[in-house]
């Protein structure tokens, strides 16, 4: 049966080539020892672009013993080999967030679409508690072919957002506040049940994830058979 | 000892005189035969302001035995009696929803305030999703002393609401909704955890105690010793 | 400040006419006699496509009462009218689905999608506990541009598919199994933690969402500016 | 569009201006360098009353830096700036608790409504396994316009309470506990749950908002149209 | 290895006759037949005391079909057989509750006490809500040996009780209230997070069980060794 | 691909046939005539062995339709075509009981062992708070090769069997109980923490999970290459 | 209103002198300066009886200080003052608990059954996995007036003590276990489950309330009027 | 009775030396000098096989003091004594996992089933997302007689597996993950909704009992009477 299944494998790999989409490195569950020798394998495939997330400082230096030039953004606690993204393709993806506290998730949703190849933009300091500013951007968010929507809290902005642009919505909940936010199932539960059509959610925290489906959502549109 | 007890009683008998506030029988957990007793009891103390809440239709007809002429709403499960409410006192209570499932439990807030002495008035059609039917509201809730939003789902209207006045903003959980929305557990997170500082919540469809306190805090301010 | 507000509700109309989105009635908070009214409203706007969506046999024949040549799917509780969807433009929408009890809320997702403009096609009897009925359908997975998997139980599907493809995945938990499957609790946080990028959640049982956000992911790309 | 965006903006301003409601910075989702350069900007704007809540001692050296004379309340992690608080008018708002453990949180409530502008006072080792010591404070509960009640484990002070006083009793549950206390939910929900109407919740630990919302009940009567 | 087990169960048996507690037979997870089968067999046992608990009227009927003398009580879902309960020995068992929705459970406790040979009494609309109810029984409370606690919702009723006397209260949380009572989880948690020491709980609406361990701990002292 | 795919379900068709296991037809999810459509297909193929669980009274009238001679075990919800179990292999199966509420599912684990090709005993009226009736049976007990045990409740039984025997032990927690039982969680969590090694769970009520496991576990040992 | 209730303070104080309780100072939510002034006031009532549960080994330094010859327990982090225990009255208090990790919370249970008047025992290293080792404690547990039953993970204990004994039985969770046992929850539904009737259930580690319980079911029997 | 009870302890000990399964002790709970105490005591017993499971850094040097040639590996925090393990009896026992996060877990399962005496093989790096992976092991998972699948994040991986062998699947869930995982709730819930029969679940991270299992399974089968 092998044969058949490296088949299988192949075509996957073949896949990765063609997309261009990076090898993603999760750190948060390895030793800095372990990040360190993956960081030294994928040294010999310059031709692989990869991404380490959920890096600490000390995951951080592992990787940079072995890929001095990687982009590390100790923000998002996210690395990138090679440092230059690829050159967009694809439409805008928009990344939203209301403050400073979403901000590290934010970052790392934003980089990752960028490193796939999408021409990516952070915008910060919406709320739905000061309207306003959400109305204010209005014409911007309704360039973008894909929205990154990362709340806390309430985690009432994606719903707003829906209703007032016509792309795909990816709402990010995120681990701040306290108490009854429940290290992010309250803004959870608020986007599974937005009112606006057009909001699908990913896991509490998921920068990765959301950027991932963000540049998946922009991307060049394949030609079909 | 029961001097003394008896002394507390009679002050809280005459606090209720003396404001006005109604007795409240929740028939939800009574047999309508109970009801029924209670009504024909009722009806010997015309004195006293009295609402049945979450009333059935057999509940109903077994109140309106013996007080005919109590003012029902079937909607909100509502009988009131004395039918007329009193002139009113205080400030306006504005009662917010987005659509036609949380009517029932709009209607007992807007019921209940009005029978505790205060202008009430609702306003419906209003939800995140459409954010221009909030925002053309906006100076008409400004004139409120208090406002209850009742929402399902994303429960995301309070927090907006709150971010456009300063009135207190009475979060009244709905459990409309399916899935993820727990019978308004949703909802009632997304109050807790509004981003706007102003929101307090009451429980899921408690239609009556979100009426009840809105009366409270637009009461006519009492004089201070 | 009406005439500003005004404004912002005019685009909003706008932007639905453009896009020949449809407007979507949710019948499960409605009574028949509700659903009566609104859609002899509906009748008299013919430019405006129109889905019921969650209707029971109740609602359905309130429907058909004042449009009696809607297009109604009974097994997804769904109408549509006028009931011709229209041409389809954009990329392939698939809606996979394990089996038999998926099937309702699968239908809503894949007539939804129709009804928004695209080509919309439907596979069954694909589980994870049978890979070789999965992998018998990757090629056609690989020309969609966006895949549904509707999964109770254990919802495992989304990850296996979200491996296979590029495509963005929409999971789409339901509400079948019984104990610990939690009334589609326990295939949401599958799909939520589900190992491969490109997956996102919507509300359980929400097949109009699912339906929704696949038809505006491989809506035909819009002119950048 | 931006022209009426603006306008809303400036009503907001406007208001805030109007009312002295101060603005509050929320510390803790913040690194102290962050806060440090926001403490830098609000040294050039001594108009505003400026509020930075769940400080820790390195957030409080931050702010200190720039505005070296703001009032520090180390117990209840709150700064103030300007350090005096305005004239008091409204009416009285207290806040009760039962012990030691829940006075940090009353106390930032305490201090919330005082800097907010309202005569506010602190009622301490009041709690429902010694009803004698609630019923002595029963007649000062009376002169209140507003009573916030912090509680944490069973949360049943809130219910007793709101049994005595016709003023709106804001419940604020705290973390305090531990077992079944489940970080402040059991009391959260006791207080949803009050059998006493004129009780509302505030999410778990939140000082501030109880606070913020006792000084809005309590805000002297607006002058009406 | 039997002979030794006999031994033990021969212990058990001894011990029910000697101690005089009933057999219970649970009726919920029954069928009539069931029931009736069961219902049969007891006829033939004059010499043990047995109850019949959570019976519908179908059970009912099953259980007087063999046993026509038996005590019914509707209200409380018992029968019991022979009729006429034990001659009270041992401590008062007192019976607390709040209001009409918790009499069901609280007659359940009242009865299953008596016909464990104690001597039960009910007292009815007692509430935090008013307090003054509560402190007109203190001298009777005082004269309990158990006393079972029987409330829905907020379940602050134990608290204060156990404040107020010295013999064991035993929390009977109900699944009387709505929204965040969760059937009862609100007022259970609310027990075990009891602020005055001397608060049990047993399961939600368990009023059995409750009536059970309260006529054991009313129980007459056992000889010493 | 197909090639190598087919070759996959050959081998899966093929394992079927060799072990004997049969096809099982889960109902709960099914209308009566989608059922009845799958048993007139069952009867062209009497080479193999199938079970329909989770079937009501309407499903088992259209599976009798097209199998007039399927065994029919109305407890548990159960029919096997052809009706005589294979000739049984390999080890036996125990599965143990408290009590009639649990006899259905208990009931469809049996079968579905016996079905499975072992020979299969049910053990009815051991409960932990009658220890020797546990003990009495310890001998049969440790004659078995898998024992599973069905519980409700405080699912403590599992625990103590396990501690008492060298086979595995299945727990299979029952949603029989009410109030704090959650329909099953509660038995499910004890024996998730089981004291004794040799647990593990099935899902609630998953009778025919627990008896295709015990099955496998007892199988004759297959030839080791 | 004063009179009467310190009426109400007088009668609790006379009751705690009157029945020796000692009063208890909970120091895990107090800082070791706020626990040191405590000790201070305390060493000033040598008529009352002190107890000081959860104090670390600063909060016991604290004590020490003010109290140097206060008895203390570091592994039940408790200490009394006066540090010899009355002479014992009332019936025998068994504290029974399965293992090493239970041990700090059996010993708080323990010493407080203790200090407030009753011969306490402790049996250790029993468990429901090794039912011989409960079996051979059965005759001392039957000379038990109250039996607090610790255990963590799956709580089973309770139910089997209770079918050996006719004294309430007092389940005492533990938050000792992991992943599933979720800090305690699984043995406290466990026990809220338990089939045997005849036990409650105290909070999650809560060794003084279920000690200060034995104590009180364990008294000397009152007079009665 | 203790006679008998005895007899009852000497059959366990008998069962436990006659099938060669090791005492384990639970390090977790234990302080390093409580582990120092057992270890000089199994030092004394070299007859009985020994494992310490969940140890510390700490606790292995306690062990090793007394045991200083015990196995030790330091991944899985286990210790073994005698080192080396019992010649391998009964079936293969394989255990997978997806990554490397899962490898303490499924370490400590594979080395407890191979204390236990059985050939036992770890496989990792097979994961949903790469399906191509896990179907290049189906010929080895078919040669196990029990296999233990370690899985966090979606807990996926048990159901593909089941679908493809025909040994029981013992799903072992993780606590890897984050957010929505729950700590390892989401791969349990995956787990116990496995679509495929043939899985059981043990508790979260409970390699030891997963390993223990796998051995119980894949143990020689005794003789039958």
């Amino acid at each position: 049966m092998t044969d058949d299944l490296y088949g299988i494998a192949d075509l996957d790999l073949e896949r990765t080539a063609r997309r261009g989409y990076p090898e993603a490195i999760y750190c948060a569950g390895k030793t800095p020892e372990q990040v360190r020798r993956i960081a030294a394998a994928v040294a010999e495939r310059p031709d692989v672009r990869t991404l380490f997330t959920r890096a600490t400082a000390e995951h951080a230096a592992a990787v940079l013993e072995s890929l001095p030039d990687a982009h590390h953004d100790p923000d998002a606690g996210l690395l990138a080999w090679p440092p230059e993204p690829p050159p967009p393709t694809g439409g805008l993806v928009l990344v939203l967030t209301a403050g400073t506290s979403d901000l590290p998730v934010a970052r790392e949703a934003l980089l990752t679409a960028r490193y796939l190849g999408r021409q990516s933009e952070l915008i910060t300091d919406v709320g739905v508690a000061g309207l306003h500013r959400v109305l204010a951007k209005v014409e911007r968010m309704r360039q973008a072919r894909a929205i990154v929507v990362a709340a806390g809290m309430d985690g009432a902005l994606p719903s707003v957002v829906a209703g007032l642009v016509s792309a795909p919505v990816i709402g990010l909940p995120t681990s701040v506040g306290y108490g009854a936010a429940f290290g992010g199932i309250a803004p959870l539960l608020t986007m599974l049940n937005a009112c606006a059509p057009g909001v699908s959610v990913v896991n509490i925290d998921n920068g990765y994830g959301a950027g991932h489906l963000a540049a998946q959502i922009a991307a060049p549109v394949p030609e079909q058979p």
